[in-house]
């Protein structure tokens, strides 16, 4: 293998799909949450993607297996045959260099152009330094058109000037330059900390978008518990400096003698 | 999208075109030379061209949508036919190594070359780590037969040894390789700020070179600004120095004790 | 040479052969285990694998001629007919960028492929920080079924979540994608040390796996010399610090005065 | 231009032609000794080698035109038929990445080729941190069978087991894969300075080995104002050293207080 290329396992066809992209970026909250809509959906993979873009290795599994670093495509068969099947674009990396993110992105968009996607939302996360209890959600899209009903479904546009920088904005500028239509979907996310309620806000708002309900229940108890972590060293830390504040032991305050 | 290339909107014809270089660079000269004379003139977009050399991103714009990295081609029909057309490239980058330089000139050359222009100005900044006034332009050719009207529109040819790095200089190259000749014209300016006064010189030279009047007084105003929050800046230096100098509250000047 | 090449100095068939590679890494474990194993069974070299990926060289050797850096392949053919042929792939170099990683294994799958390799063995280290007398061998594999026999030949599979960087691990990749079979086979090691004993634990499980028997002696005496030589390390950092205890000459000890 | 290519101004044959490597290396030695050779013969330029693997700019030239990186070729006809006809490459570069060095090596031995080189001799320094009245010339080979008739033209063989970086290297290497024969002759230098002597010393041993006379006259006086500008440095250091240790004006040495 030295050119990026998609293994295809299973040819599958697709009614109006909606492409959802989510790969690991800040605070994992694009990965999380198509992550977690994938499990939740029971949404089925159909192919990968290798490149010599990625990292050169291989992980060890559970079960003493290797596979290469990789991304992966999933479909989904949405039952109620007016609304879109999904196409998802989930896995390890998005690209080490400008060009091959370029390269990475044009191959997944070629695999959405090929199943007849026409909407793509890509998921993500915008670091504001803030953990708040709900996270809004910013928006970009390729159509101006697309704003007001991103509005109604609970996007903020407050936010300009920004780059999107990676698969999440560069999935939109060339699916655009392709005929597509395109809005990415940002949870606010602390930046440092693996986010899963800025994954479960952007969810909230993309089960709305897409008409579909899901069991947000996992995402929760997931932020609860990363909560309770912070929480937890935040305690530790105060701690930490009340017994630095004290003497050291056998040793009055300097400030009496 | 994995390889540099142009978008053309619109075809159209020119009447002896010379093209225009004007990219971000040294003091932004260049850029805000060429953007300033497209936006007085009026000229038109009619291409852009993306490449994965750019860096992987889109911005989002005031209106909430987005847009990729690219550079623009403008053109302007020169009303007097004996006169020549104008084709401009303008936008975001250069390039980010030394490979993708040459690549986005070359692309940028071949749309030139295919409109028929013969004649090439690069507009950039010398760095001398001054501010004057009235900053010199330097100047570079491809060719010896152009230094004297160069001279006389008021380019000083002083410099040698000297590298121009970048579109500024590549484009010439490229150009001269095919038969197409250049100048390359360079304000003074500091090196550091953002510099219109710098680009307001360079125009004065152009405007002679393409026998065209353009009211530079946007220019001059934005210079002034500029101007204005130096001297701001400076002088709230010299306060901080002078309150430095100062004993500080409670405590006489140590000399005296 | 502007690409990745191979230079075959002899045609050769080989009999089902098993693919083994030693390129230098963690260690240098797999390399010295794949050069003992080609010098102690007198594997014939038959091709040479050169690359714009390796560093831009030549090495002068004794002889006082030069040679560029490569990777090699040599076989060796099994007297009994109903064993393996073995093919090795050995050499200067894994690569300088993820690309050049995947260029060259998937070089090297080529000529596999070609000779009819069904079975591929990469011979490394696995750092633990630690010297042991006996170091363990750790293992991975592309497919389930081979574990088994894996563990009886002495391989431990208690290692998961790691990453297998370069080539020991993207052969097993990569052959896995054109349907072979393979395995890993990682000697604990230091990590900073180069270290034959590792090796001989390798050849150890290799030679159970291969259904050969290799005079291991001369990587024995290798692992004492190493042995001897941090010993007599450790004794003169030992040394150093007794006298940097003692009084400077002409003083005593500071806690008498 | 978007990749290496060779313009070719004049076509010319060659009767025997050997080339001659000097690009710019350690200490400038390859280079001031090939450019040097170029001029007492007066050889002729016939083609430029330009590749995006350059920097990305324009020189600016004392009479105020540009000019691209590049490398050339020149040709010398030796008026003594039965002697050998010279090729040079010189310039501005060797690359920049392991890939340009080995492109561009390629793309000169394809124009060596062509023109029926079978010998090559390659120029540079081999830095031993000191500056001999008189460099010696060290010397490395394809073949075994060259070694005698070098070291008859004084070069020496004592080192091995050392890795020649770059064209001077590169170039042995794959003129040796294509069949050709070479040489590479490096002058002892110090590695810091532009060193004229260690050049002179090269062309000493290389007009041995073709049976040529050149006036090394230039190189010397080169030589000699680069040893005075050295003692007048050491001269200036070691003053410098004595003001140091008097006191300083109006103050009496501090051992006498």
């Amino acid at each position: 293998m030295n050119e990026t290329y998609v293994v295809v396992d299973k040819e599958i066809k697709l009614n109006k799909p909606v492409l959802i992209e989510g790969l690991p970026g800040l605070g994992l909250v694009g990965k999380i949450a198509a992550d977690y809509m994938i499990s939740e959906l029971g949404a089925k993979k159909f192919a990968e993607m290798y490149s010599p873009f990625f990292p050169p290795q291989v992980v060890i599994q559970p079960d003493g297996t290797v596979r290469m670093m990789r991304n992966e495509f999933y479909y989904w068969h949405n039952d109620d045959k007016s609304k879109s099947d999904l196409l998802f674009i989930v896995g390890d990396h998005q690209g080490n260099t400008p060009e091959s993110h370029y390269e990475l992105v044009s191959k997944t968009v070629d695999v959405a152009e090929m199943l007849g996607a026409k909407l793509v939302y890509t998921l993500g996360g915008f670091a504001t330094g803030r953990l708040p209890k709900k996270p809004k959600v910013f928006g970009a899209v390729t159509d101006k058109s697309m704003i007001r009903s991103l509005k109604s479904a609970g996007v903020s546009f407050e936010r300009s000037g920004v780059a999107i920088v990676g698969a999440a904005g560069l999935l939109l500028g060339e699916s655009s330059l392709r005929g597509m239509k395109g809005a990415c979907l940002m949870g606010e996310t602390h930046g440092q900390i693996i986010d899963a309620r800025a994954a479960k806000s952007v969810l909230l708002v993309l089960q709305n978008l897409l008409d579909l309900k899901l069991d947000l229940g996992g995402l929760e108890k997931r932020a609860k518990e990363t909560e309770q972590m912070i929480e937890r060293a935040e305690k530790a830390k105060e701690q930490q400096q009340v017994l630095q504040s004290l003497p050291a032991p056998g040793e009055g305050p300097t400030y009496i003698r």
